[in-house]
Formats: C-alpha cells, sequence, structure tokens
C-alpha cells in the first residue's frame, strides 16, 4: 500500500501545481442556472450544491489534483445533503482526483472509529481534516482507518482566523501551543515515511503569516502542509512559498477565489472558473520557482 | 426567549434529576430483535438504530429531561444515518425532551454557521457540543444562532479519555490549557445568565478526576456542566459530585451503561434500561444529595 503522501504529491507533480480546489458550495454565489427552486427547500438547495459541483469537478479536473469538499454545506442540507456529497466524492474519485473531506473531527475510541469509517469507507475520502484538542487516542483510530488504505489525515495546527491564537498561542516552555501540537503531529509520522520524505499525517497550517510558516517547515519537515487562506480569505502565493521545501511539501487550497470568480448572473461563469484555477495555478508556480 | 441554562436545569428538576440518557447505537450491541438483515446494508444499520433509539426514548422519557444522541454512530451509515438521526431527534423533541447533538464541531466564519444550521435548524437541537482549538470566533456563530431560540453550546474544556493532557495540560503562566478554555467559556457567559445563575455557553468536562471537577466548579461558577464519561466509562456518582454546586448547575451522561444493561439476546432488556436509568438516578440523587 503507498504512503499517502506519495499519492497526494504524485498526483500534484502529475497535474504540476499543489494547487487543491475547496468545493465550498454556497446558495447566494452559485451562478443562477442553478438556482431555479425556492432556497427554502433542502432538496433544492442539495440538488443545486451536487450539480454546482460536478460541473466545478469536471471543470477543474484537467487542471489540478486535489480538492477539498466543505463537508458543513452539505450537512446544512440535511439528509439531502448527505446524499449530494457522497455524489460529489464519488464523482471525484471517478475524474482520478485526491479528495480531502474538511470535516474537523474529533473524538475518542469507537466515537472516533465512527466518524473515520464514515469518512473514509462510506464517503470514500483518500484524507480528512481532525483537531486535535483531545490528544492521542483521539488521532489513533483516524489513523488506523486510513495507513492501511494508503489514506491520510491532516491535523489542525495552526488556523489562519483572527481568534487563533486564543489557545493556540498560549506559550508553554516557551513554544505556543500550536508549535507543541505541531511537535507532536511530527512525531506521529515517526518513520513511516513515503519516497518523498513525508508520512501520511499532515497538517492544516494557515496562510496569513509568512514567518510562522517558514519556521514550521523548518520544525516539521515529514509532514505534509494543508494551508487553507490562500486567495479571498487573505493568503498570497509569496506568503505560502515557505511552507514548501524544494517546491513540494504540501498543497494550497483556494475555495472561493476560485469558485466564484463571478458574478452569479455571468454567463461566462464556467471560462471565468477555469481562468480563476489557471491563474492560480500560475501565481502559486511562481511563487515556488523562487522558494 | 428564556436562557438555555434554565431550559435545561428547569428540565432536570421537573424530572428530579440531572441524568442525560447518551444515544450511542452501536451494532453488535442491539438486542437481536433489531439486527434482521446483513449488518453490511448501511439502510438496515441506520433503521435498526433508529428503530432502537425510538424505543430507548419512549423508556427513557417519563425518567429523564435529556438525551445526547452522539452523531458519529448515524454519519457511518451514511445518508441514511442522517435520515434515522433526523427522526431521533424529532421524536425526541415530540417527547419533550431537551436533546443535546454530540458532533464536537469547529470551524469558522460561513463554515460554522452552515454547521450550526444543521445541528440547531435542520436537526433541531437544544444545545450541541464544540471543540474550541481554533479559539473565540469558531464560537461565536454557534452561539449566534443557539442564543435567540433560547438554544446553548457546550464547548469541550477537559476530556476523560487517557490522552486528553497531551495538549489540555500544557502548562501556560501556571495554568494548564484546559483552565484557560474553561476561563474563556465562563467568560463568554458575560452577564447573560439565567434565572438559576448560569449562561448558555456549558462546557464538557470529563468524569475522572473528582479534585479537578471541583476546582472547575470554583473557578466557571456561571457554567453549566456536562459531564461525559460516567459508568462504563469509569466515573462514579462521588466522582462527579463536586462538579454540582447545591446539587444543580450540570448534567451527568451515561450511555452504555443504561443502553446496554443487557446481552443481545435478553428478551427482558426494555425492563433492564429502565432498571438502569433509574439506578443511575438513585445513585447519582444520593451522591448529589450529599455534595
Amino acid at each position: 500500500m503507498p504512503n499517502f503522501a506519495d499519492v497526494l504529491l504524485d498526483a500534484c507533480h502529475q497535474k504540476g501545481t499543489p494547487l487543491c480546489v475547496g468545493l465550498d458550495p454556497r446558495w447566494d454565489s452559485l451562478p443562477v442556472a442553478f438556482r431555479s427552486g425556492s432556497a427554502d427547500s433542502l432538496l433544492v438547495r442539495a440538488t443545486a450544491y451536487q450539480s454546482f459541483c460536478r460541473r466545478v469537478l469536471e471543470l477543474v479536473a484537467p487542471c489540478v489534483a486535489v480538492v477539498k469538499p466543505q463537508s458543513a454545506f452539505f450537512e446544512a442540507c440535511g439528509p439531502d445533503g448527505m446524499v449530494a456529497l457522497l455524489d460529489v466524492m464519488r464523482y471525484a474519485n471517478k475524474l482520478g482526483l485526491v479528495t480531502i473531506l474538511d470535516v474537523k473531527r474529533n473524538d475518542i475510541a469507537s466515537t472516533a472509529e465512527a466518524y473515520a469509517e464514515a469518512a473514509f469507507n462510506v464517503y470514500g475520502a483518500h484524507a480528512i481534516t481532525i483537531n486535535p484538542y483531545l490528544g492521542r487516542d483521539s488521532i489513533e483510530p483516524f489513523l488506523k482507518a486510513a495507513r492501511p488504505q494508503g489514506k491520510g489525515i491532516f491535523v489542525l495546527v495552526r488556523t489562519s482566523n483572527p481568534g487563533a491564537g486564543e489557545f493556540q498561542d498560549l506559550l508553554s516552555d516557551g513554544l505556543p501551543v500550536y508549535r507543541r501540537v505541531g511537535m507532536a503531529v511530527e512525531a506521529w509520522n515517526g518513520d513511516n515515511l513515503g519516497r518523498h520524505g513525508y508520512g501520511d499525517v499532515g497538517a492544516v497550517v494557515g496562510a496569513t503569516n509568512p514567518q510562522e510558516l517558514r519556521d514550521l517547515r523548518q520544525a516539521m519537515p515529514k509532514t505534509l502542509f494543508l494551508i487553507p487562506g490562500y486567495g479571498a480569505q487573505g493568503g498570497t502565493a509569496a506568503d505560502v512559498a515557505g511552507a514548501f521545501k524544494n517546491s513540494t511539501g504540501g498543497i494550497v487550497n483556494s475555495a472561493r477565489g476560485i469558485l466564484y470568480p463571478f458574478k452569479p448572473d455571468d454567463k461566462n461563469w464556467e471560462h471565468a472558473i477555469v481562468a480563476a484555477t489557471e491563474r492560480t495555478k500560475r501565481d502559486l508556480g511562481e511563487a515556488l520557482g523562487r522558494s
């Protein structure tokens, strides 16, 4: 069974970009063609999200290797939303994309096993996001489910929201909590590394502070980085470059910047999505070439 | 609009117990009557979970005020599981029970809003569990959705699993991280208190260390406690007493100890569930009477 880090990085190298497209379907931002019906109907919303995300997958599949559906938007449509999510996940897999299901799950023992079962075996994710607050035994059940399948996890280490520092920046023995979490993630990778030198326990690290990213890259040489907050959330290509080592070792997620570079009544929305994807790839490529 | 703390505590006082029944449906533990079909079918599992939980709700509704469905077990059944969860939540509400949906969600901005929409408005929860790692702005969207409806949240402060201390016990300025989170939770309650003196931002605090519970109760006088880990997970009635103030201010969750006090082929399983509920109520009542 391959190491998930190899699966991810090989796929990125093949497409020539570490760009990951975030699938965050939002009713008010969808092209009007998808909004035929009442937004009050969860089924109408779920169906619109499904159709839009399927089309986005077809548009971006030639350009990128990785997509990251955000579970919350599907969950907000109730059970119908989960039918839509399941279809979107299957379609992404069918198109040969690596799927990171953004769920930020966390629990222990058989409850964590149930979350892992849902994400990896029911929805077919290649990797999921995990919140570390509960400690090592809340991570292990997810890894135990992922590793034998060549799948992986991304543990929240440093988030990019304004209040991220409230607990993540608390200093303990001179190091902020997020650095302690990062050290644990690096240790969980142990010797279980793929050909590229990375393990299957990745880290989510926010993109808003370039120096922090450089420091984390140095402190966590074996850990894949998933970098959110790119584009609409404020991070630039130059900001994220420090998270990479020899232009590899991570992926950069952009959602809004790629999904919605148009007004809802713009008939050329498909072209706009492809253009935004290509532009982001180019920007990232130039920044990483200089890193 | 009432404060959620009053909704919860009034309901508990009416039933004469702070006991909360955790709904953790597990295929292998269900009475055999519910396991007619292949466990490989997600629909079969989901239907069994739904039927079993409905019957449990009918059995415990006369005895307790609060139930806590664990989302993970339903999620592991795919979209069919969410249909089952929706039905179980609606039935609990119909029976007049307060519902705490255990989801441990966490995210920011519109993503957190989507999770809140799902939990409070689609599934109809009175309260949900939240993971605090992302900081204040990951809590606010949930509270903003809950408070105007007289609903609430329970923030993970101290969990009871063996690895809980890995990050929660890191010392910062002489206080462990979980105490810092507890201080933030207490502050989020601010002056928004109900008649009983508690706010709608509760805390999940594990039951395995009695002194820790007493210290947290003293440090967080305005915060409702949700205490998991009772019974099957090792906490005893005497252990949890310190989390209460004048016999009130919290709820104690028991799942396995109440759901599965029988062998799957025991024909008297319904009686066993009611007996376990009454026994747990009595044990808690005696311990709190002495607190």
